[in-house]
C-alpha cells in the first residue's frame, strides 16, 4: 500500500464528480479539480479561486469565481475525440501524489484498432502561486496522425450563473491570453497560457490546433504553462508568467516539490502499524496544506476548500474551530493569516451586527472578501413546496463571533505570538464581546445574562435559548477579552490607553453570563427545553421520511425531536477539554451519541476526541476513520434538500489531525503547560508528529504509553501530568 | 323584513353544518345546535356544554363535551322515516326567534300521496339552565297511522373521540334517564327526558315508541322535557327536573321569554333606517347573550360559542378583548363572572408560566376549566406532509396575560366596581406583571426592557421581537397594576398590607418597558424587522398557493412577507383609542389595511372602529357589516390546513357591538369621563342604546350629530368633548 498517493485503475462515469474533489490540487491561491484535460464544464472542471467572488446576473448569491481553464487539451484521431467521459477506454489510471502535490493520469484508448496512450502530469506551484503547469504525452502502437487542440477553455463549471465578461483575447503563436472582468464589481481576471513543443500551430478561438504525426511507440510530449492573475497579482503578471515559463517545467516542479517537503517535515504525522489510518490522515493533511492561504491574509478557507463553489466559497466557523489547531501547531504563519483575515473583515461584521439591530461585531456565517455575510435568510429549498425556506443560520448562529475570539487567544497561547492583539485582535475582541452584550438578555430576577433565540452547532434546532455550546463559548470569549486586556495593558500600555476606559460592562457580562450546568445525571441540556422534545433517534426519523433528501431542520423531522445534526454539547466538551471531568464527558457522550445524526462532517471528530478521552478507544477509532476518510470515500451528504453540497471537507480533514493529536496522543494545554497523555488504538505501534509550542519545535514519538520528546527548550511539557524529563 | 328573527324556506343539504350554528339556541349552560329533531351525529347534532371538558382515549386534546340529545324525535309512515336530511320534503321552514330565544321548524313531507306536516318548537330555558323543552306536532291531510320514536339519542357529534361512558339507564313509561361519566376524569353527566301527550308507549333502547292514528287535518301534539345535569347541578337534578315538568311547557316558555325581554331592555341597540344592519347587530347581540355565563364564574365563553367543540370549547383572548365591553356596559354581572373565571384559574396560569421556565401567571391561550392550557404545541397539520406543525400560539402569545389585566381594570372603571381587585384581581395582576418581568429581556445598554420572541395578534408572524401590540398591552398592564395598587392601598389598606412590600421591580418595569413609536411617516412597525419583510399583499400571496386551505402561518406563505392575518397595530390603536392621534391612526390604518388578510374574524371590527374614528365611514360600514353578519352569512374560513374551524363567532359578535358603540356612536372613556362623539353612516337615521356607566344607566339616542342622553346622575358624560347638558 502506497502511503503517499491515491490512485484508481479503471473508469466509472459516475465517479467524475467525486473524483474531481478527491484528486484536487491546490496551493491556497487556487484549486484545480481532479478532472481530465479533455473535460469541460459538463464534467465539472473548475479552477476555483480563493477570495475572489462575484454575483452573477439574476443570481441570489455571490460565490467564488472559477477561472477559465488554460490546461484544456484534447487529442483527436480521425475525427474521434479521445475524451474519457464519452469514449470507452482500454485502460485508465488516475493518480494523486500527495507527497509532492502532483496530479497524473494515463489513459489508453483504442481507435480503429490503434491503441493511443495519453499521459498527463500537472501541478499547481506552491512557490509561484499563479502558475500551473502540465506535461502531456501521446503515444500510439502504430504510426498515426493525431490532431491536438489545446488552449484556454471558457466553458467552466458554475453553480450560480456566469461570473465573467470577456474583455479581450490575445492569440499569438504559442501564447494565448484571456482578459475578463467579473459581472458585479468589474474585477479583472487574466488567464494566460503558453505551449511548448509544437512545430506548427493554428490558433482559433483561444485554441492552438496542431497536427502531429506519431511514429509507432514514440512518445510525443509537450508542455503547457498556465497563469491565473487577479487583484494584486495582476500588476506583475506578465513578468511573473514569463519568469515561470523561462524557468521551465522541471525546475518549477523541483521547487514545488521542495516546498512540499518542507511542509511534510513540519506537518506529517506518522502512524506505524495502521496503513489505512496513515494514508487517511496524511491525505487529510495534504488537503489542509494545499488550500491554506500561505501568502495572504485576505481570505479564509472555504468550507469545501477550493474544490468548487459549494457554500459560495465562503469561510465558516470551520476554519477557527476545526482547522486552526493544525496550523497554529505546524505553520503559525498560515494560522496568523487566517486570523488576520478576520481582523481585516471586522467592518463587515460590524455592518452585520447593525443590520440585525445590534452593536459591535457579528461575524459572517459565510464570510467572503469583505466580511459581509454571504449567507442568505433562505438557505434551503423546501422539498415539498419548492419554496425557499427561511433558515436562521445567518442571523442566529451567533457563536461565530465567540469562536473567532477563542481562536485568536488559542493562537496567542500556543504560538506565544501576542502581537496579533495589537494588530487588531484586541479591537476585534472588544467588538465581539460588545456584540454579545447587546445581543444578550439580562434577567434581573435571576441576576444573570442569557443568550436567547440562537442557533448552536446543531442546526436542526433553530432559535433556541441558552444553547450550552454558545453560552459557554461566549462566556469564555468574554473571559478571554479580559485576559487579553490585561495582557495588552501590561505589555503595551501605550496601545491600551487608546482603549475605552470604562469596561465595567464587560466584567459584569463575563461574571453574570449564564452557563448551563450538568443535571443530577451529569447531563448538560443542549438548550432550554431540549429534554422535553420527542425522544427519537435518527434511525427512527429516517423511517418517517417521505422524500429523499428531506431537510430535517427548519420545520422538518428533527426540529421537534431530540435528534441532533451534529456534535453540540459534545463539541463543547471537546473544545473545553480541560474544564469538564471525565465523568461529565462520559455521561454526555453516552447520552447524546444515539441522538446524533452526524449529518455534518464537523461531527465525527468531536465524538472521536471525547471518546478517546473517556477511554472508548474503539469508538474513537471508528469516528476517527470516519472523519479522516471523508474525502477518500466521498461518502457524505451530497444534497441538503435540493441544494448540492458536495466537495472536499477541510473541517473534517482538520478534525482528523485534531483526533490524532488531541484524541489519541492526548495533547492538551493550559496557558503555560502542554500535556501529552496518550491512549493509542491497539493496532498503532507508534505515533510521531511535530508541534510548535510557544516557539519550541517539539518532536514527539509515542510508543504505547511511552513518550519521547525532543526540542523542549523554554517551555513546560508534561506527560500524563508529570513534568517530562528526557 | 322581520328584525327579530331569521328564517329560511326550502332545504339544501349542504346547509346542514352552517345552519346548525346559525340557528343555535343557548343559555350559557349549554348550546343546542339548529338541527332538526330527527337528526343525529351525522347531521352534527350537539348539545354543547359550557365548562365541561374531557379527553377521549387516544385523542391529542381535551374538548368540551356534547351531551346526548333528549329531544330526539322521528316520525315514520309505513316504514319511511320523515327525516329532512334523507327524504325530500314538500316544503320546509326553519326559524330562529332571536327576541325570545325560540327555535322552530315546519316541514311538509309527502309519503304515498299523503302530506304529513311536522311542526316543532323548542327553547333552552334562560331561567332554569338545565332544562330544554320541545313542543312537537304532526298533522296529515288524510287519515293515517304514524309511528313516533322519541327519546335520548346517544349518537351525537364529536370532533375528537368519544367522551362518555354509559353507566346506567332508566326507562319507565314516559321517563328516560341516562347516566354517563366522562372518560378522563369520570365526571358524571345525567340526561333525563320526559314526554307528555302519548296514550301508549313502548320503551326500547332509550326510545319511547308510540303508534298514533292521525285524523285528517287534526294536529297531534306532544311535549318533551329534557334535563342536562353535571357538576353542582347534579345534586338537585331530580327535584329540578320534576319542578320544570310540573310547571309545564307554557309557563316555562313564558318565564324564558320574560328573561329575554329583560336582556333586550338593557342590551338592544336600535338602528333606524338600515334594516340589514339592524338585524345583523341584533343577531350578534342575541348570540352574546345566549352563550354568556349568567350564573357561573367557572367558565369562559368559548371561541366558537356553544356551537360545538371547535377550538376545544376553550376561551381565548376573544372574551376579554372583544366581548367584555358589551357585557361590562350592559350586564356587569356576566362581565364579573367572566373575570372571576380568570381569577379562579390563576393556578393554571401559574403552572403554565412554570412549565415554560418563567414565574408568575401566563394565562392559557385556550383556557378550559382549570386554566391549564388546552392549546397544544402542534395546532395545525402541515397540508403538504400531513405532519403536525409546531405552532407558537401556546408558548409565545404572551399578550393574553396583559389582556386580562387590562380587562379587569376596564371593568372596574366602567362599572365602578373595584371590589374585584380584592376578590383576587390584584393578586392576578401581580402574577401577570411578574410573569412579564421574568419573560422580558433587560437591555442594559439601552436601559430598557424588551419583549422578545413573542406572537402578537397576527399569528402569521411567530416568534417576533417587540411586537407593538404586545409591548403596549404589557406596558399598560404594568401601569394598571400600579394604579390598582394605589387604589387598593387607599381603599383597602388592610388588604394591601398582606402584599409583597417590595414592588420596586414593578415600577422599574413599567417605567422602562420599550414601547415602539411611530416612524417619521407616523407608522408604528408591527414588530422589529417587519418593514424588511417581502412587500406582498394577500391578493398576491393567494396566487402563490399550491394547495387549497394552505396554512399561511408557520413557515407558510405569509410568514416572510408583510401580509398579516388580522389587525395587529390597528387592533392596538383600537384598544388604546385615547392615546393615539387621528393622524397616527390614519397613517397606520392606511398602511396596514392592504396587507391584512382578515383571516380571523377578530380583524374586521378593529378596522371598522378605527376607520370610523378617522372619518372613513364607508370603510367602517363595510367592515362593520362584515363583522356583524359573519354568523348570518356563515361566510368564514371553515378550515385551517386540515383543521375544521367552523361554528359561531362570538368575538365578531362582540366586535359588531363595539363598532356600533365605539365606532359609530363614538363612545370613548377615560378614568372619569365618558364621551360620545358620533359619526353615523349616512343611511342611519338614528342609533339608540343603553350603557351602564359607573352605576348610571344611560339611555342614549343619536340622531345625526345630535345626542340625547337620559340617566346621568353621578357621572360625567361629554358629547364631542363638551359636558352634556340636557
Amino acid at each position: 500500500m502506497n502511503l503517499w498517493s491515491i490512485q484508481k485503475n479503471g473508469f466509472n462515469i459516475s465517479d467524475i464528480e467525486k473524483h474531481g474533489s478527491k484528486y484536487l490540487l491546490g496551493n491556497g491561491f487556487m484549486g484545480y479539480r481532479g478532472t481530465m484535460e479533455e473535460y469541460s464544464a459538463e464534467q465539472l472542471v473548475a479552477i476555483n479561486l480563493a477570495g475572489f467572488f462575484d454575483l452573477a446576473d439574476g443570481s441570489n448569491w455571490r460565490e467564488s469565481v472559477n477561472a477559465p481553464n488554460p490546461l484544456y487539451t484534447v487529442v483527436s484521431v480521425g475525427g474521434v475525440e479521445l475524451n474519457l467521459s464519452t469514449l470507452t477506454s482500454v485502460s485508465h489510471n488516475h493518480m494523486l501524489d500527495i507527497k509532492n502535490g502532483i496530479h497524473s493520469r494515463k489513459t489508453v484508448f483504442n481507435v480503429n484498432g490503434v491503441n493511443i496512450t495519453i499521459k498527463a502530469e500537472r501541478f499547481i506551484s506552491m512557490v509561484k502561486e499563479n502558475i500551473i503547469a502540465l506535461k502531456y504525452s501521446v503515444i500510439a502502437d502504430k504510426d498515426i496522425t493525431v490532431t491536438i487542440k489545446t488552449g484556454i477553455d471558457k466553458n467552466i463549471w458554475n453553480i450560480s450563473g456566469l461570473h465573467l465578461n470577456y474583455v479581450s483575447e490575445i492569440a499569438e503563436n504559442d501564447y494565448l491570453e484571456l482578459n475578463c472582468e467579473t459581472v458585479e464589481l468589474k474585477n479583472q481576471l487574466k488567464v494566460c497560457e503558453k505551449v511548448v513543443g509544437f512545430d506548427n500551430i493554428n490558433n482559433d478561438n483561444l485554441l492552438h490546433k496542431s497536427t502531429v504525426n506519431l511514429k509507432k511507440d514514440e512518445e510525443f510530449t509537450f508542455i503547457k504553462f498556465g497563469g491565473i492573475y487577479h487583484s494584486e497579482s495582476l500588476k506583475n503578471s506578465e513578468k511573473d508568467f514569463y519568469n515561470a515559463v523561462n524557468i521551465g517545467y522541471d525546475s518549477l516542479l523541483n521547487e514545488h516539490i521542495s516546498f512540499w517537503q518542507k511542509i511534510w517535515k513540519n506537518s506529517d504525522v506518522i502512524i506505524e502499524g495502521d496503513d489505512e489510518a496513515q494514508l487517511a490522515l496524511r491525505y487529510s493533511i495534504y488537503h489542509l496544506c494545499s488550500i491554506a492561504p500561505h501568502n495572504t491574509d485576505k481570505c479564509g478557507i472555504p468550507a469545501r476548500g477550493l474544490s468548487g463553489q459549494v457554500y459560495k466559497g465562503a469561510a465558516f466557523w470551520d476554519t477557527e474551530m476545526f482547522m486552526l489547531p493544525f496550523f497554529q501547531f505546524t505553520d503559525a504563519k498560515v494560522a496568523r493569516n487566517l486570523l488576520m483575515y478576520r481582523i481585516n473583515t471586522l467592518d463587515g461584521a460590524k455592518r452585520k451586527a447593525k443590520e440585525f439591530g445590534f452593536e459591535g461585531a457579528f461575524f459572517a456565517w459565510e464570510s467572503q472578501e469583505t466580511g459581509d455575510d454571504a449567507c442568505t435568510l433562505f438557505n434551503v429549498t423546501d422539498i415539498f413546496t419548492n419554496r425557499p425556506l427561511r433558515t436562521y443560520f445567518k442571523d442566529k448562529q451567533i457563536h461565530i463571533s465567540a469562536d473567532i475570539v477563542f481562536a485568536i487567544w488559542d493562537y496567542c497561547r500556543t504560538t506565544g505570538d501576542y502581537t496579533i492583539l495589537t494588530d487588531g485582535g484586541l479591537k476585534l475582541m472588544y467588538q465581539c464581546i460588545w456584540f454579545f452584550y447587546t445581543y444578550s438578555a439580562f434577567k434581573p430576577y435571576k441576576n444573570r445574562y442569557e443568550l436567547l433565540d440562537a442557533v448552536g452547532p446543531d442546526e436542526y434546532h433553530e432559535r433556541v435559548n441558552n444553547n450550552a455550546f454558545t453560552n459557554v463559548m461566549v462566556k469564555h470569549a468574554a473571559d478571554i477579552f479580559i485576559l487579553a486586556i490585561d495582557k495588552v495593558k501590561k505589555n503595551n500600555p501605550e496601545y491600551f490607553d487608546k482603549f475605552d476606559s470604562d469596561l465595567t460592562w464587560a466584567y459584569d457580562f463575563a461574571e453574570k453570563l449564564y452557563v448551563p450546568q450538568p443535571n443530577k445525571n451529569g447531563i448538560i441540556e443542549q438548550f432550554d427545553g431540549y429534554f422535553k422534545l420527542e425522544d427519537v433517534t435518527p434511525e427512527i426519523l429516517k423511517t418517517r421520511e417521505i422524500k429523499k433528501n428531506e431537510y430535517w431542520g427548519g420545520h422538518g423531522l428533527a426540529s421537534t425531536t431530540m435528534t441532533l445534526k451534529q456534535a453540540d454539547v459534545v463539541m463543547m466538551l471537546n473544545v473545553f477539554r480541560n474544564e469538564y471531568s471525565k465523568e461529565i464527558k462520559k455521561a454526555n457522550w453516552e447520552f447524546y451519541e444515539p441522538y446524533t445524526e452526524h449529518g455534518s462532517s464537523l461531527s465525527a471528530c468531536a465524538y472521536a476526541i471525547v471518546a478517546a478521552e473517556i477511554g472508548k478507544i474503539d469508538w474513537a477509532y471508528k469516528y476517527f476513520m470516519k472523519t479522516a476518510s471523508v474525502d477518500l470515500t466521498g461518502d457524505t451528504k451530497q444534497y441538503l434538500g435540493s441544494l448540492y453540497i458536495g466537495g472536499t471537507h477541510p473541517a473534517a480533514n482538520g478534525g482528523a489531525w485534531n483526533t490524532a493529536i488531541f484524541g489519541f496522543a492526548g495533547v492538551s494545554f493550559t496557558n503555560d503547560t502542554l500535556d501529552i497523555s496518550p491512549r493509542l488504538p491497539d493496532n498503532w505501534n507508534s505515533l510521531s508528529f511535530k508541534l510548535n509550542w510557544k516557539g519550541d519545535k517539539l518532536n514527539i514519538k509515542i510508543t504505547g504509553n511511552k513518550v519521547d520528546i525532543n526540542g523542549i527548550t523554554n517551555t513546560k511539557v508534561t506527560v500524563y501530568g508529570e513534568e517530562y524529563n528526557k
